[in-house]
C-alpha cells in the first residue's frame, strides 16, 4: 500500500488564483488538512473528510497529515498563497526525514499558487520586476540577528524586499525595528507597498515612502514589499498610482 | 475612450497552471501581443487579433500594445510565468512612465502566474522553505558586477538563490562565472537544483551539488536553484530526492 500526499497551494483568497492542477487535487482528496481558515476556502465534497487546525500547529498537522496517507489514504494538505513559500511544503518534508522509512515511499506531491508577493505586486504594478528577495520577519524560527544581516544585505546589494509575517500579536516591534533598520539603509524616498489581504473582500493596497512609512498600517494579513534605489512611482490622475522596478540598471549601486 | 489592456502571467507551459483570472483575462481579449511561443500555448478564439514578436523586443511589443490600447481596443500581452518576474509587467511600466499622458489614463491589469522557481520548488520539494532570492544572471541590462555583488551578498547572508536567465547563445559564460563565485563562499555540499522546461513535455529537474554542479546542463529553459547551508536532501529509495530549506535557523552563519 502506498498512499499519496498532496501539498496544494490555494493561492490568495479567492478561486480566480486556483490552478486547475491544485482544483484537482482538492477534488480527488480523500483527507483534507489545514489551517482552519484555508480549509474553509476549499468547496466541501461528500465523502470528504475535513481536518482543521490552529494556524501554528504545522509540525503536528503535517504528522497528522502524513500519518494519515500512510494508511492508505489520499491526502490533501492545503496551504494559503504558494506551499512553499513560508507555508506547508518544508514542515511536510521535515517529517518525512524526521520520520518513518514508510514516509519516504509515499506518493508527494507539491501543487505550486500564487504566493502574496506575486499577487501584491501584480496589484500595484511591477515592483519585483529586477532582483529581488522574499525575507520572514518572524524570529520564531531563527534569530533575530539573522533577519538584522540579512535585512542590511539585500538592501546594501540593492535587491527589492517582499517581507512576510511582518507582525503579529506575539511579536508585536519585529516590523518595527526592521523598518528602522532600513531607513538607515535606503533613502526616506524609496517607495513601500503595504498588500494587505489581496485576493479576500477586504483587499486594501497602499503606497507610501519609508520615511512616512506607519508600521500601524500592517497586520498578520499584509504582505509588505520594500522598493530599491531604483524603484519608481508612476503618478496617474484618478487612478492609483504603478510602483516598479525597471528591468535596467545602469551601474554598480553605492 | 479610455483602453484597457492586461499583462497576464500564463504560468508555466501547461493549462493546469494557468489560473482562472488570466484565463479570463486572454478570453476577454480584442487583441493579443507576446513572444510567439507563449503565444502559441493560447487557444485561438475567433475575432481576436494576434500580434507575435521576438523575445528580444519586448520594449517595441510593450510600446505596440499601448498604443492599440489607447485606441480603444481591449489588449492582453502575454507572458511566461508570472509577468512581474523578470518579465513584461516592468517593460510595459517604463513605457507608461516614458510615454503620453493617455497612457497613464489606460485601465492597466496586472494578471498574476505560477513564475518558474515556484513551479521548480514544486517539482523537487521546498527548497525555498526559509528566506530566498530571485536573481536574474542577465548582464544585458545590468552591470556584471552588479550580479556578482548580489551573488556575494545572498551568499554571506544565507539566502537560497533563485537563478533565472542564466545562459544563451549570446551570454554563454555568465552562468559558468556566477556557479564558480558561489564556489568560493558555499560548501561544495551545498545543494543545487536544475529545473528545465517545467510544466512542458520535455521536463527535466535534477539535483546536483554546488561542487558537482556542470553548466553545461543549464539552457535558456532552465531555472537554478542553489540552496543555503541549511537546504538538505532527501534521499528516498525507488523515488527522486525531496531537496528542502528547513523554516528554522538555529544561529546566525558564519
Amino acid at each position: 500500500m502506498s498512499g499519496h500526499l498532496a501539498v496544494v497551494g490555494l493561492g490568495p483568497g479567492d478561486a480566480r488564483y486556483l490552478t486547475p492542477e491544485a482544483d484537482g487535487a482538492l477534488a480527488a482528496a480523500e483527507a483534507l488538512y489545514g489551517y482552519g481558515s484555508y480549509l474553509d476556502r476549499v468547496p466541501v465534497r461528500a465523502g470528504q473528510r475535513r481536518h482543521g487546525s490552529d494556524n501554528r500547529e504545522e509540525r503536528a498537522r503535517a504528522i497528522a497529515a502524513l500519518r494519515d496517507a500512510a494508511a492508505g489514504t489520499r491526502v490533501a494538505v492545503v496551504s494559503g498563497g504558494d506551499p512553499g513559500v513560508f507555508a506547508m511544503a518544508a514542515a511536510v518534508c521535515e517529517e518525512i526525514e524526521a520520520g518513518p522509512d514508510s514516509w519516504r515511499a509515499l506518493d508527494i506531491a507539491i501543487v505550486p499558487g500564487i504566493t502574496a508577493m506575486l499577487a501584491v505586486a501584480a496589484r500595484i504594478g511591477a515592483p519585483l520586476g529586477h532582483d529581488f528577495c522574499a525575507l520572514s520577519l518572524s524570529d520564531n524560527l531563527k534569530p533575530w540577528g539573522l533577519v538584522e544581516q540579512r535585512i542590511d544585505a539585500a538592501a546594501s546589494a540593492g535587491f527589492v524586499m517582499a517581507l512576510y509575517n511582518p507582525i503579529s500579536r506575539a511579536r508585536p516591534w519585529q516590523f518595527g525595528a526592521a523598518i528602522e533598520r532600513l531607513r538607515r539603509r535606503l533613502p526616506g524616498t524609496t517607495p513601500v507597498v503595504f498588500g494587505h489581504a489581496v485576493g479576500r473582500p477586504d483587499e486594501h493596497v497602499s503606497v507610501t515612502t519609508l520615511a512616512a512609512a506607519d508600521t500601524a498600517d500592517a497586520d498578520m494579513a499584509t504582505l509588505i514589499i520594500v522598493g530599491s534605489r531604483e524603484t519608481r512611482v508612476v503618478q496617474r490622475s484618478g487612478r492609483a498610482p504603478l510602483v516598479y522596478t525597471p528591468r535596467a540598471v545602469a551601474e554598480v549601486s553605492a
